[in-house]
């Protein structure tokens, strides 16, 4: 693999400093149907925010989703609320042609490695069946362009909704890396933390399409290299949101973030 | 009653306009041990922010706590994002002598009515005694100020650490209204969202005091009149940060709001 490839997913999340604040590039290709993943966009903007403060990761890292972002160019203006000893706290905007697309608040400090302070978990990472027997997305008619840049496997229980057949169950489950064993970030769990299809798809709901209104990651340690384990589950729709929570955990069985959105459910929609 | 105390935590959040925004008065009597509650600041400043936006409830509101509150005047500036059909989404920081103390991201809209858009409800309401059978706070020997302002009963099987004796399991349940009849609004339910004692005294670790970074609150719907069920759980206690995850139910049996908390897990204290 040449210097490229292997970077993939780091290229697609570089900014430069502009006039006031950053210039982007939104990648092509990491988009659900021309709309541009919520994950990725996180990434771009909690990456740019990190360099704004000069700490090496997000600690929590909150987007409201302002409008849908097509590729191409965008300015990221960011500015530091506090400087503190443990966390930098930093408000970002992406923004195109002056119109904000995402804004987002977040706490930016060092994360350590979670197996050496880990004082009380009341779960378990999900239980998959070994990568190879988890299908990869390819078995979808139709594949989002985002499920070709990065290695995801669903758990073959929860893929029956790729084939009409939905578990009833809004749950989904599987495991993530970046292509070309470009190592996992802190910033690169922001995109694994919107990256899989939403829950909804298997609750044999009336409902398609949920866009996220927000979402917050928690962040609690930097990952060992390897695969993710990720579980996302919803439990409430209603009031016409739903929430989605996720789980991460690392190739050594340790948590490593966490994150919740909230989504609009949208009334009177056909089946997916 | 009369009209004075009926309207207790109306005055408590209530603010005025100044120059650059608002001017409000951190109430004393809202705090635990002097420092004001988290819930309350953020349901002071989810005021101003509807204020501000013209919008009658908070959807999502994140707060980021940067610096211990004392009682006393406060300015609260706040700038809208996006003006959008559904939601304003809205930026806002309280500060006292330019010093920020808590800045915030949120999206304002119009709530309706849980029990009209319940499409899917994987849980239940917590089961508890009924109110008389569930003490109010007046059973701990040091009682913070915040709880005479409010009408909070715990469970029984979750108040155990009052006595010294922690059921291990990190989780605490029970009733919560304001006091004199005060209407339960969505604003007020961001007080109840923070104003319960900490998990983290049921879980038999040696944590006592855990500072909030961040808290998000997602707000389903408008309770209806009567007392609020709560519920706090932590499930992960690990690279010195644990998550608090709340979830309140109103009169009727229907989930209102969502809450998740991080908050630091100080190294090495002793047990409470």
């Amino acid at each position: 693999m040449d210097a490229k490839a292997t970077a993939r997913f780091a290229r697609a999340i570089a900014h430069e400093s502009a006039d006031r604040g950053y210039r982007a590039e939104v990648a092509s290709g990491w988009d659900i149907g021309g709309n541009t993943n919520g994950g990725y966009l996180m990434a771009l903007a909690g990456n740019a925010m990190r360099a704004h403060c000069g700490r090496a990761d997000p600690v929590t890292l909150t987007a409201h989703y302002l409008r849908p972002v097509q590729a191409g160019p965008v300015a990221i203006a960011c500015d530091t609320v506090k400087e503190g000893k443990a966390f930098a706290t930093v408000r970002a905007t992406i923004s195109r042609d002056d119109t904000p697309l995402l804004t987002l608040l977040g706490a930016f400090g060092t994360l350590g490695d979670a197996g050496d302070n880990a004082l009380r978990v009341d779960a378990e990472p999900p239980a998959l069946p070994p990568v190879e027997a988890c299908r990869p997305r390819a078995d979808v008619e139709f594949l989002p362009a985002l499920h070709s840049q990065v290695d995801m496997r669903l758990h073959p229980d929860d893929a029956g909704f790729t084939r009409g057949e939905p578990t009833g169950k809004a749950q989904m489950r599987g495991w993530f890396r970046l292509k070309d064993d470009e190592p996992i970030t802190t910033i690169a769990m922001l995109l694994a933390l919107d990256a899989f299809p939403p829950t909804v798809f298997n609750a044999r709901l009336p409902v398609a399409w949920t866009p996220t209104v927000e979402l917050t990651a928690h962040l609690r340690a930097t990952p060992r290299p390897g695969w993710l384990r990720a579980r996302f589950t919803t439990r409430f729709v209603t009031g016409g949101f739903l929430e989605e929570d996720g789980e991460l955990w690392d190739d050594s069985g340790q948590l490593v973030a966490q994150s919740r959105q909230l989504a609009l459910v949208p009334k009177a929609q056909p089946a997916p």
